[in-house]
């Protein structure tokens, strides 16, 4: 497949906008759809063609991407009325940005298989700023012949792309990451709750575990901002609970009882009723506070 | 206080033995006593001093050192019958070692104080290995005066020294890493169950998040040794078993309820009761695995 290929790119979003942005910048042709039209009109102006639905997107391109909220969203988009399996073409490939469940992916690799199209679930982590600069890590499920195919432009959108497996692989990866990722979150939370009401202070105690055997990736970057009283996202508290609500489906589906993920999903669950569900993932401490009666910043 | 300074160890097991010989070898007259007697004639033979209960330790020693299982027995070595108490001495410095609860280590200070005595709790992390090399993580609650005093003896035998607070804030600092090892290694089962259950290979998926938010400790170092079937500690599960038990206890009685610890916790102890008390802590996998009915390695 040469730069000639063109390329269509569904749901504009907060990732999806910035990374059809950089397929433009890279010399492709890419023709858009999103559900509101403003964003479109933007694309437009900065050299994309418009499309008026997943259909005409999938009839006038090579490779469609979609990047959409879930699992549903994603059905639609591509097996629903005007959607992508219509305008489908022998020797297409669909790639999916989307977080979504493995199942999910599974079912719409195969309904679109018959229709000559090789499916690759392909969701991201790195958040906008990954987006933006191109620099995100993708996780792949799909045939890695489809793979090799779109690999120039993955390469526009991320910096490590790993091919983890067969159709709804890549979605297994992301939501194996959303475990962990939770469980520091939480784990976070608690230890600093505990610090602070069993009477250290908890700066102090992070400086003193971050170097250890407890060394993560949240414990190097959330509780400077937690120290600032900075609970903005970063990665939003509600895309957390949703995303580990695939997990916790996913668990149920293919038969692995996660008794901490769960516990994990419940907190999230709690921000989203408190009110928190626009804050950043690491503002479940809030939640922990809640249970307490503390907050982390009181003196 | 200078080199001339005489040191008490006592507990002499997998930790205290390599951390009183390091002592020994750095030129420091010590004094040794343990339970079972047999490592003190062989730290004898390497020039060390014996005593024949704490008492006589404390009589002899500037610095008493104590490095022992679990809270009861610090209580016990502490303010028992011939105990450190009983051989205590004004300006007499007072380090425990042991991962005990943080109440503990405020009660023994609190006891120890008309004595004349300072102490600091002083709990390490970093294993046997850590301990044989001097490269410990030491965390430390109590007088800054007092650790000032003794930090040549520290420095002997670990790599970084952190003054968290007063008295039991090493402790809590303690207590807090193991929340945070526990999330991870739990994390880590769960995630690497799912994904072998959904159907992708847990190797793959690994390598996949490793790089990205997910990243930890834990899923740096465990997953190669897991993949070759290797479970052995490491750090025994019964250890971290025990420490999470003085996590729920030290939660309970400071006003910390931990929802995601309490989990680690019970998965932790049905390690025990599945007799897999003597692997790692990173074999808490085994628990995952009989809840999901698979293995990890099996085809």
């Amino acid at each position: 497949m040469t730069e000639n290929i063109k390329v269509g790119y569904i749901g504009l979003g907060l990732m999806g906008k910035p990374m059809a942005v950089n397929l433009l910048n890279a010399g492709y042709p890419v023709v858009v759809h999103n559900r509101s039209r403003e964003v479109v009109k933007d694309l437009v102006s900065q050299g994309a063609e418009e499309a008026f639905n997943p259909r005409e997107v999938a009839e006038a391109a090579d490779v469609v991407f979609t990047n959409l909220p879930d699992s549903p969203d994603v059905e639609l988009v591509v097996l629903g009325e005007q959607g992508v399996i219509e305008g489908a073409h022998q020797g297409m490939i669909y790639v999916d940005n989307s977080t979504i469940k493995p199942h999910t992916a599974r079912l719409i690799a195969d309904k679109m298989a018959p229709q000559g199209v090789q499916c690759l679930d392909a969701p991201v982590s790195g958040g906008d700023i990954g987006a933006q600069q191109g620099t995100l890590a993708i996780m792949v499920g799909g045939p890695e012949e489809a793979l090799d195919k779109v690999r120039p432009l993955l390469d526009v959108l991320g910096e490590s792309i790993t091919h983890v497996g067969g159709s709804g692989a890549g979605q297994i990866a992301k939501a194996a990451n959303q475990i962990m990722v939770a469980a520091q979150m939480v784990g976070m939370a608690e230890l600093m709750i505990m610090a602070k009401q069993a009477g250290a202070d908890p700066q102090k105690v992070i400086q003193a575990i971050q170097g250890g055997a407890a060394q993560c990736w949240t414990l190097d970057v959330k509780p400077e901002r937690l120290f600032k009283g900075n609970r903005q996202p970063g990665f939003k508290a509600y895309m957390q609970e949703k995303d580990l609500n695939i997990v916790m489906e996913t668990a149920r589906e293919y038969g692995a009882p996660l008794p901490a993920a769960a516990v994990h999903a419940q907190l999230y669950q709690a921000m989203l009723q408190l009110g928190m569900e626009n804050l950043d993932n690491s503002a479940v401490i809030g939640v922990i506070e809640k249970l307490a009666g503390t907050a982390l910043l009181e003196e």
